[in-house]
């Protein structure tokens, strides 16, 4: 049996204030998209027949399993710059988090990272078993081309498959899942900034960078000299994401962090801190967020939202 | 370093001789089709711009282990009765082919099925190691909607989307993943021909009737009323194929089959010989077969290949 909350969710249509609403405050809309894109999570699982009540519960359960909604944030601030379809960047947006969760439940498993908290809560291998673990990851992960791939998304059909190819592109093994396998070869072994920088690109920055250029897409009333731009600014906020996530896998505690902090050091991967130092690492993540924010002149104050997104990427304490 | 072999198949260009042509006996094409996919499937690793050595290398061991290639088969038997474009038919084989290996290297590892023998060669965990194997079955899935949604597969947008959408709902939690989740729970217990006929389905059946549907969508000429009548016997040939599956596991020995005899027993999991009886089971895929054969009788001649290929299906030996 699902559970009354569960239930809940389930009933409530997708209807949530605007996010193109800029008096919200940073916070406030932050607080709007990670609710917003909950509720189309969980709408997804939802409208999908699937075929083991074990197996629905389990996606429910990773689904409303938190999070900081990075990519969805991304994906509703850069659409909001050319007049997207709400539902369309809802769904967008859930399509990038499942491709996002699945590669963590399958990166936690005993076999790579063997994390049992995440999010401070307990991994789905914990909650459940390895084996319902391995096929949550690969039912989220084809759930993500199905919401990209259905009729009632109303893009055309070449928007949908360019949609579908950055994703692809992003989270395959000409990125996400080769950056693993990288990530996992450098384990115990010294390693220098640039080979760092090419495994964190594959392995963070190029499912950060699809986010930005997803919403691209959703924003369909961008020049192309703006989408240009916005690739630009995509490529490099990737790259800052994950040396601040290894700054603050150094600095911040357990509790605040919601996931094993000192992991790095404790597996003894390197990172940006080992490999640059502590000061180096914050000086190196500022030098880039200036260097991204800088390809956003191009939008002036419309751009006002992303630039607070760019800030709180590079200031977050979690 | 890749092997010479590798090299070889991967500066070969994608030139076969033609499937279509009827006077091949159903061996010479069974085996064409078998090549055919084989560089195909090479050929979307080497197109593919993969970040790290150890994760090519272990696709293309992946891709390269064998395999009866009865999907593939299923595509160019129906996409046959309607004027194709040969070179789609390769990319989709090879795409619905990726899908079927990524499932079996998840489906052998130590968590679920346990296994180390797959087409007579050691599983990709036993060659690698485990998280390996769960990154490879990961990249192979993404690749496969990769392969669908390039610009150089010569359909329209809109038979792309068909593409995709045919396999995310055989091949996710409403379909193989779903029933991959319905077998596990059922080790141990007794169970009813009706439930080993709803887990079956989904997790053999619905990507062998995808299979047949794929074709349908590239066989360009083919008119509704035949569209119906390939779906409806997708449907039963899907049914059939696992139930001739759970005869060689109780018949067949290990040589023969490539993978691990008799683990059905071993395992104590429920097949259709347990819950029938052999000679019952065999009856059974008889009368499907019977049953499937006849919605393709509106084709006349046209339909021989495809005849022949579900005779075989049932007849196989392993």
């Amino acid at each position: 049996m699902l559970s009354k909350k569960w239930k809940f969710w389930i009933k409530k249509p997708l209807r949530c204030s605007p996010v193109s609403n800029q008096r919200l405050n940073l916070e406030q809309w932050m607080n709007n998209i990670r609710s917003r894109t909950d509720v189309a999570l969980i709408q997804k699982i939802n409208e999908t027949d699937v075929g083991s009540k074990r197996l629905r519960d389990a996606m429910l359960y990773a689904v409303t399993s938190g999070g900081k909604k990075i990519r969805p944030m991304l994906v509703h601030a850069v659409s909001d710059l050319g007049d997207p379809h709400e539902f369309v960047v809802d769904t967008v947006s859930a399509c990038i988090e499942l491709v996002h969760i699945y590669s963590l439940i399958h990166d936690d498993l005993p076999c790579m990272d063997n994390d049992d908290l995440r999010h401070g809560k307990a991994t789905l291998h914990v909650k459940y078993d390895e084996a319902t673990a391995v096929l949550v990851g690969d039912a989220l992960h084809c759930l993500a081309f199905d919401g990209l791939s259905r009729a009632c998304l109303k893009v055309s059909d070449s928007q949908k498959l360019s949609l579908i190819n950055i994703l692809t592109r992003a989270s395959g093994s000409e990125g996400m899942v080769a950056g693993q396998v990288l990530d996992l070869g450098l384990v115990g072994r010294k390693s220098t900034a640039s080979k760092l920088e090419k495994m964190q690109k594959l392995k963070t920055g190029a499912l950060i960078s699809a986010a930005a250029n997803m919403g691209a897409v959703c924003a369909l009333s961008l020049k192309p000299g703006e989408k240009k731009s916005i690739s630009n600014f995509a490529q490099i906020i990737g790259r800052v994401f994950q040396v601040v996530d290894d700054i603050l896998d150094s600095e911040a505690n357990t509790r605040t962090l919601g996931k094993t902090a000192g992991k790095d050091l404790r597996d003894k991967k390197p990172n940006f801190v080992s490999a640059l130092g502590l000061q180096p690492a914050k000086d190196y993540a500022k030098n880039l967020k200036k260097e991204a924010i800088k390809h956003l002149d191009v939008f002036s104050t419309r751009a006002n939202r992303l630039i607070q997104l760019a800030n709180f990427i590079v200031d977050r304490k979690f």
